[in-house]
């Protein structure tokens, strides 16, 4: 098990004192990695062509003396001063087609042949002098990527991305639906970028713009880690990716990557439900493991108390440090690392929390947590290559995201997207059944429920994925406004939801948005298969459909459609298809989806019910399960077990029937 | 009576089924009118000079075989972008001086000699080819003309049309008080429209830059409509005009075009009160009928259902169709048009409200109720070209509008011009007492009534009307903040309310803003001539007057002018002048419009009081008298008419005494 | 004592009968000094090299006949528009790189040779012209110096600035930690100025760039003195500043400057408590006594009414005029000037608040509130000279203000400097305890007690001040968040409050900030030796702290770190060291502070308590005391003087015992 930090001695030149010291309390800390060279390009070429590598050289020989790891990171996430002087080409050029100015970071073009030039000089030279040090476990390709550039070399790769995919100005204007307003286009020179004082409102232009991003990200990683794998093929790479970041496609991206790796920062204490912030972080988690099919990931930063750039810098209560590094591990992390190992003196970032703070020294609370978490993660070293096993899945589509988001109507004040599915995914875990997070493009075999909330997009293929998935015995869950667009945000014609109408035996006419504060009632039908017997509110969105085949479990309250189909389930082949009409508040997620895993017979960690704010996660290599028991809640809690013997992997003591849980706690049982 | 949308069957080239199906679909829904080639310039010219009417000559051809007229669009509203490729001089310079890139619509610059040539050459073409063709009844110019150019061309165009305003530096100097700040102009040349990061802070040149733009855009329409008339004089041509906007004065607009046309979108079932959304809807029509001195108005755009672009789109509940197009209707529309027949498949307008929907066919409860107000209207043809006798006008002035809201002080927080020209409207709309809504320059000598809110700019002119409209026994209220400067913003000197001073009796010594949440209060005096008998809440803004003829109806009664008059009224001449000091809230404008009604002796539809929610409006030829009875209040009411006979002008039967009118219910009689 | 105004004739000129009225009228109102030539550049000198002084040559000769006096003033404020069209290297360049058009005031480069070659010019005719003139007793340079101009004029000018600082690249890189983020500069044409598309996260950067900006401006405000002293150098010199004017360190210009002056425009009677807001005005007044340790100062510029540029204007209720005019000489004002004589006519200040309305004349409430109190100054001449004794410091640091606000981390939400400051000020006010509020380097031995809210920078010298200062018998009083920094903001390393710690025996391990609403609670502990027996609410932030030789006198309630300490002091050679660990509230300041004077033996005004809303100030010239006693309350109020007799200075009665206030009323008693 990984434990470490980004660490960057070169701010400490001067203080020549610092990495001794460091070292020192790295063992202390129970540290066996860090990440280095992160953003060092000043460092390691201070001029054009003149290199400087012996402080890196002396840096790792002092970690393999001492055992200790690390990930060499490529610094393309920053360039020199002298660079932008002299090449002002490998700055970017914003929406507003306006160049930056040198200053800050991430502020490169990606296609600009001078700056992939010197990235090809500089990760050239790490590899063919670093590669094969004894100290150098991977690669940390530059630092989370992101952002666009519109310049003309931007623009004229954006073309010919187009030209690839369209084939010809036709079949683009046809997808775009650019008769619209008048915008077809007559020459491939016309296309554009979106603009803020441009085109912005041919969605299928926005669409492709930001896959073209993600391609163009990618052509640039590609670019990155080909002449590190010409030396070593086999080591590998990761780029850190972010929490529910939209910008980019990271399901395009995760097959170039080797390791999946992400920086999580989670709002922990802060004035929302703890359930929530947990869940929200979890299913983090799960889209990371997800991207590689349940391949271990890496929590590749983190923070041992605060961040300097959330609005409140709130500390983390005692032991909600150990807790929220080993729901990491739960989820499938193979590491808990930090940004960063020392803060820094200055700069922007010198206040955000790391394990050696401005004191320099061991004796504060923070370095003792992260000193403690050290010893516990010591103790987990054969969870290290365990996976999660899911019977269900939740849709979380970046691509429909993006389209969601960017649609005019029905509710422009929010649709909320995020925040649905993050509702979806909470009511499993309350439940402690294991989800993985996937594109709408993925195998669904293996699930036996699949919850697709919002699938505004249905790309070619996806609805007979989801029709195949139901007929062979899988269940569905889905909402209103989904089956609305195919992948170029045309709407599908003939009824909605499109290709999903026939599995889901329903037709939505039409759909009403409400007012916030405004609500509607979801009343369920006496009887009816679920076992349903709530009353539940709904708001924003509330579809309005009628039955084709499917039978209506719930209905609507109030308004005009009161009594309409508020919640259905269709039997199609040998698998059931369910509809949720509204968005609907809490106490629906929790009285529906645990009737549905009931009904569809799903895992639950603990056999049973959890307490509010506990989660219980599973990993397993097939024979052994580490079953983590996690409190957010802030107060102690009991748990029931299910049948059988555990371990406490901490204690070695054996443990069955009830646990207790105080305040932040966490246990991980082995059974 | 016109029934019908907005057609753009060019969209729709790759799906040759949808015309004919589109053809048969309009006659079920009973629609006879369509507007067509409205941003089509792409289509009609794909190429520079190479022009592709087939389109359009069998799509008139067709409306024509099948009974369906058509209102032609130029498509100036959006340029092909082979037009921004090669003449960037098109694109319009927003007031960053930044030319905008290709996009969007209504991107042009009305001043380019470039874009009035292809003007020029496209409606030349247009009008040659379809003037006469059987199925077009009319021009639709461009689409809702509106935004501003900075360019060159136009700064040149500006100064010259100051040049013609004011013949010399000096005068401009002395107008727009430059020697404040040292803004003096020593050249021409120096007079640059406002900018962002120029000059912002000059109300004259603020003022003046908004009356070039609306010269120069009505000098774009008549550029647009030359060619046209050239070939059919007659044939009569509409620009489509926008709710309550604020960039164009259209009041210097109406006399060039023929017929008034506008594109109504209100957000029926907001969390408003539903008699504020119907007022401030109805005021809308009848600010347009007024524009043209009582000739009715189409309705160009409006949804069946609901639009894309609101913060919540909302469905119309059962019967609000029928009951906001009759209001429409009710107040002087000869047409209900939508915006547009038929979704589009893609793009940013997708989602807008369509009489045929993606669904693509009639079983849906949108067609349903558009055929059914279909055959209403084709029901209603003998009220067109009937009008409305108004004994009322409400002054709603563009220019002290623009004025106003430009004012720095007295409370930049928000003087809530619009808002409160429509509460004083509102007043006489739950009177049922029909209301012409005018600039302040039009001849007041018809009304018995004039209210003019908030009259800031008094024009050359306008004092001297309103006082020889009371010195010939009109009845004038006016409110705060009136009188105050002239038209090119210099203060009054000498005493507000400056030219009204004599007219009200009264001097404003000065004015006192309230913050939000603040109020004082209005206390009527005994035995007041009124016979009000109210308290009533102050808030905003509260004018420190003193009598100078007048006598006070009610006075403050907190804070430092407790017991100063609040409201007056002065005999004057055959009339009288009410000054209101105060904003009010809505118990003080119901009370005191319904005894300035009584008193004023003004003629209700019903002859009497009207259920909330419930409005009465007459539209007349001078013989046969159309009451239309409308409900707007969700809930059942019970309307009591007037003395006399009345026929259901749907279903003929005989009504007098009471009418009930179920939820969003509507009835015409005729008299 | 001066009462006066701005006054601008030359917007009168085609208003010949305005000048000899406006003297008539400035002496009805017991005005003697008006400010003129504020904005006259065009006026003065229309065409390049054309000068036209006849006007103010005639207006100054009219003074001098009428017994009135003048500041005369430089025009810079504002440049002609044919400077800005000749030479466009006059006008600003904003941070996003792009150069500002002719247009509004302070729009001028203050590097550009151009625009000091024609303020020199100027200044020179000016001084030659006038600076023997019997009617100007000083210049008002410029006006209200503000903004910072990007040029490359501006970026060269700053680059040399920093090589006279930090001599080399080296050093600079040092003291900006420019490593973070690869941000290290290879050559001194690589810095540029912060600019939102560029560098904006250096916060040495950020700093340096902002001691610049006042450099430069001090350099300039310099290069326009020259020309005027070199005529007359015993004629004193001012330049308007403003309320705690962020964007320029005043403290660095102050001994330039021969006289303060400040602009002051409170929100009388806003929606905050009175006490507050005056309570903020007054440390406003006693920051601007203090720049220039004590001298007297101008009110140069404030509002007989309202002002037009706030949210909402307010007029001042009866009595606040004189109230709050009074307060301003209570603190230390040798005038009450406005903004402006007569308002204009037009443009964008035409509704600010005058001596003279847009009615003209003297018949007004405000005209004669503006004479009455021009009666009660004048009774007031032997106060001008004398000063304010404060044995209290408040430290009010605008470097520390820079970066503090510009910190990310650990709120950024708010840390809320600037309230903070006038919290812990308002504690002394209550007391009527005189303060003076001063810039950290001061020299603190004159001072009992020395008040320091989150000190984050701490100077080089500044800890060692402080230290000296409790050693030798001070009272020093700080809080969390203090002892963070150095000059270029750079962390303190070995534990905070760094050069503080050893001062005030503790050290803070870690800082919690809270979401707005979150509250912890500090408990005093039993037989603390204050006295403090309250229990106060802690809110924003919380220091986590360890004792290391202070004691505490209160600690936390709840949350992890309850029980731990919250308010501390150490006794430290002859003095007393205080930290607050938390942001409080309002019971806490008061209770603390009272225990603090007492202990202290601070000297109040009346020598007791005094009722809420009342101000108690003393000036004094060593012999006589004038004590200024003010109701802000808005309600009447007793007050009981300390033993002896008092004179009251307007009635010449004798004084002893109770005094009654009523609301917004003032009294001057000589002791
Ligand atoms: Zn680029
Ligand atoms: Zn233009
Ligand atoms: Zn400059």
């Amino acid at each position: 098990m990984l434990h470490g930090a980004d660490y960057n001695p070169e701010q400490w030149e001067k203080y020549p004192e610092v990495l001794e010291e460091d070292i020192r309390l790295m063992k202390l800390a129970n540290c066996n990695v860090m990440s280095v060279g992160i953003f060092s390009w000043a460092k390691l070429e201070p001029e054009e062509a003149t290199f400087t590598f012996e402080w890196m050289d002396k840096l790792l020989d002092t970690f393999h003396e001492n055992g200790i790891f690390a990930f060499l990171a490529t610094p393309s996430g920053a360039r020199p001063a002298w660079m932008s002087e002299k090449y002002p080409e490998v700055l970017r050029v914003e929406a507003n087609r306006v160049r930056n100015l040198h200053g800050l970071r991430h502020n490169h073009c990606y296609t600009s042949p001078v700056y992939r030039d010197k990235v090809t000089t500089m990760n050239t030279k790490l590899a063919e002098r670093y590669a094969e040090h004894p100290a150098v476990i991977g690669w940390h390709v530059s630092n989370e990527y992101g952002g666009e550039c519109h310049c003309d070399y931007c623009q004229e790769a954006f073309r010919d991305w187009l030209k690839e995919k369209y084939q010809t100005l036709d079949a683009l204007n046809d997808a775009w639906w650019t008769t619209f307003w008048s915008h077809t286009y007559s020459s491939w020179a016309q296309v554009e970028s979106p603009a803020p004082h441009g085109e912005s409102m041919v969605h299928g232009l926005n669409l492709d713009w930001k896959r073209f991003v993600t391609h163009q990200t990618l052509d640039f990683y590609r670019h990155e880690v080909k002449p590190l794998k010409a030396v070593k093929p086999e080591m590998p790479a990761t780029a850190n990716f972010m929490e529910l970041f939209e910008p980019l496609n990271y399901a395009k991206m995760a097959d170039d990557i080797d390791i999946i790796s992400w920086d999580s920062y989670p709002l922990w204490h802060d004035t929302s439900d703890p359930s929530y912030r947990a869940a929200y972080t979890a299913m983090n988690h799960d889209w990371f493991r997800s991207l590689k099919d349940g391949q271990p990931f890496l929590l590749m930063e983190s923070t041992p108390s605060l961040t300097n750039w959330q609005p409140i810098s709130k500390l983390k209560k005692p032991g909600m440090h150990n807790l929220s590094s080993l729901q990491a591990v739960a989820h499938g992390s193979d590491s808990v690392q930090y940004f960063q190992w020392r803060k820094s003196r200055g700069s922007s970032e010198k206040f955000h929390g790391a394990v050696v703070d401005h004191l320099g020294s061991e004796h504060n609370r923070v370095f003792q947590e992260v000193k403690e978490l050290g010893e516990n993660l010591s103790q987990l070293d054969e969870v290290v290559g365990t996976t999660v096993d899911a019977e269900v899945a939740i849709i979380f589509d970046t691509e429909n995201r993006w389209a969601v988001n960017d649609s005019q109507g029905p509710r422009n004040s929010g649709v909320h997207y995020e925040r649905t599915v993050t509702e979806h995914y909470q009511a499993f875990w309350e439940q402690g059944i294991a989800v993985d997070v996937i594109d709408s493009e993925k195998d669904l075999s293996k699930y036996k429920v699949v919850v697709a909330p919002m699938l505004y997009m249905v790309r070619e293929g996806v609805g007979e994925n989801m029709e195949k998935f139901v007929k062979n015995g899988g269940t569905f869950v889905t909402t209103y406004w989904s089956g609305i667009v195919n992948e170029t945000d045309l709407c599908f014609l003939g009824g909605f939801p499109g290709p999903l109408r026939k599995t889901l035996g329903i037709w939505s006419e039409e759909i009403d948005a409400l007012y916030d504060g405004q609500t509607n009632h979801v009343k369920v039908i006496g009887n009816n298969e679920l076992g349903l017997s709530g009353e539940y509110q709904a708001k924003e969105l509330c579809d309005l459909i009628h039955l084709e085949g499917a039978q209506a479990l719930a209905q609507y309250g109030s308004d005009f459609y009161a009594g309409r189909p508020a919640l259905t389930v269709n039997d199609f082949g040998q698998g059931k298809a369910y509809y949720i009409a509204s968005r609907n508040d809490r106490s629906f997620h929790k009285e529906f989806f645990e009737k549905l895993a009931d009904q569809a017979g799903l895992t639950r960690a603990t056999g049973g019910t959890l307490p509010v704010g506990v989660s219980a996660q599973v990993r397993t290599d097939g024979e052994n399960d580490y079953l983590f028991l996690m409190n957010f809640s802030g107060e102690s809690q009991d748990i029931t077990l299910a049948e059988g013997e555990y371990q406490d992997h901490v204690t070695g003591e054996a443990v069955s029937g009830n646990v207790t849980l105080t305040s932040y706690d966490v246990k991980v049982l082995k059974k």
